[in-house]
């Protein structure tokens, strides 16, 4: 394997990542952050704006691998607070049924979902933010669109490897589709 | 019908009521209120206290009918004002699809769901409060039980008609069964 | 109410259904029939062809009311044998839990779902048919379409009343869209 | 790593499967094999009958790894046909929507759900089966039990590691507890 002489135990160094990328499919949770209105309905979807890797502009869902010894909820509360900022306030669901299970495949075609990189499976959350976002890391920005917006070509191209298909199940299932 | 000479549009009448119920399924929402952690796990389940038609204690969860003209959101906001208080601050979920249906018949054994006044189908959904919980009307009290002392025979004896089978239902999807 | 003298316990007269209507929800069912093949993917979706009101022509999903003491399941396979034939063989879900709850207002504007006659509260489901479906009724036809043709603008504009963004929500369910 | 000289894509060896064990989450499937009446409902629960690591006979529900690059869907079939034989004839759902999640950690008390060997995150699933059920493999024996003997105490107590409780869960979210 590597030579790194020493590894927290649950962490992968980048050529242990790099391997068990070629062999099992790796757990991810995703989550759409979301503006919800007093009755829970949905007013708005945070994005994130980023480089693409050749470039372009993108814009993606928080996203992010479950770790070893790691629970889905600590999980997804850690990926939230790393891309949106500790002050998000975010309302991770009661229960761990997702509203989907995306599978990101290296092979184009196989599912709408495509990751070069690796085979991903992804369990998908919609999740209300209710406090002040400010992302940190590698997005650039957060924007916040209506549902309509979020469904419209103009964004929906601007997400690739399936986000887009993602949101639009998101939005499907919390009844925001017209 | 009855001799009301006005009626609300969207109201009924007792008359009506009592004859409706005798010819149709009516609709109702039931949520199950919870308080949660960060990470938004339930830690807590509040059951309403109050008299049985037999002078019997029992517990019950926030549950009543669905308006005409009002949306599902709307009829759980109401109930939850209704039966938790102004400042109970509930998170009606982003999504409608509930965690189940309940379907209460007038004849016992049909489904574990009974109503001798009606065949009620109920949306049931689970419902973070995170304010002042203060139950007014014909509730006597409000009570929070871990999932552990919800689930125990006392408690489970104290539902009647099914809301104890409704409650392990919603804390089976909420992961907290043991 | 009417002049009947009589009726079946669980069935109204056209005048008691129409005034329900004006006074309550309506409980319906809805299905999306799918064909899928041996790993349970969706390969088509069968569509009812009918006459609109105003002679135009309409595609529609398998739906009706939920009678009184009729459980879901039941008012399920009632629906899918009365549009699809005795021969379908249907496969209702073992868990009630609809993949969405439809609201049909008689306004406009509310919902994505519009029924001019009443308020309709609709819980859909996905049920694959193995069998062979032969319309009966008042369906002229049932056609079978691919995920994509059912989710092209042609199909969709054949969708009145909200039917169009049932289908996506089902879709989108069943990790169908692209 | 390991001596193997060469490796098929997607297989792990011995030596390398430990040491992913070690490191990240692996993910599973798990199905709970049910017999359905024609209107879907559960009539009754195959478990298998197998011999714990200390020789104690156990029950288990079908379960297994899902593969690099294998589609979940692939995974359930695969593992059903593992464990059923090759003519049960199983209903993967149409959406991969799971019931829920199960966290399996090698410590105990995290979640319900313990596996000494490794952190494994499974999607778990409901599958009528129609066909004719001849374990293979590993199991003993398969045996068919109606929900409520499943709920008993007797068959709980043959199923460690939470099982039980998944067995459980599915059972509530199929409407069968009482």
């Amino acid at each position: 394997m590597s030579d790194t002489t020493e590894t927290t135990p649950g962490w992968l160094t980048s050529d242990e990542l790099e391997q068990a990328r070629n062999r099992m499919p790796i757990l991810y949770v995703e989550a759409v952050p979301v503006r919800v209105d007093d009755n829970g309905e949905v007013t708005s979807i945070g994005l994130l704006l980023g480089m693409g890797r050749d470039g372009s502009v993108s814009r993606s869902l928080v996203s992010g691998r479950v770790l070893h010894h790691e629970r889905v909820r600590d999980a997804l509360l850690r990926h939230l607070e790393k891309d949106l900022g500790p002050a998000a306030l975010p309302r991770v669901p009661a229960s761990l049924q997702p509203f989907t299970v995306a599978e990101y495949f290296p092979t184009q075609g196989i599912t709408p979902f495509h990751d070069p990189r690796q085979h991903a499976v992804s369990l998908a959350y919609i999740v209300p933010v209710a406090g002040d976002c400010r992302p940190r890391q590698d997005a650039l920005d957060l924007a916040w669109f209506s549902p309509q917006e979020a469904l419209s070509v103009v964004v929906q191209n601007e997400m690739p490897g399936g986000h887009g298909v993602l949101l639009k199940q998101a939005l499907a299932h919390a009844g925001c589709l017209s």
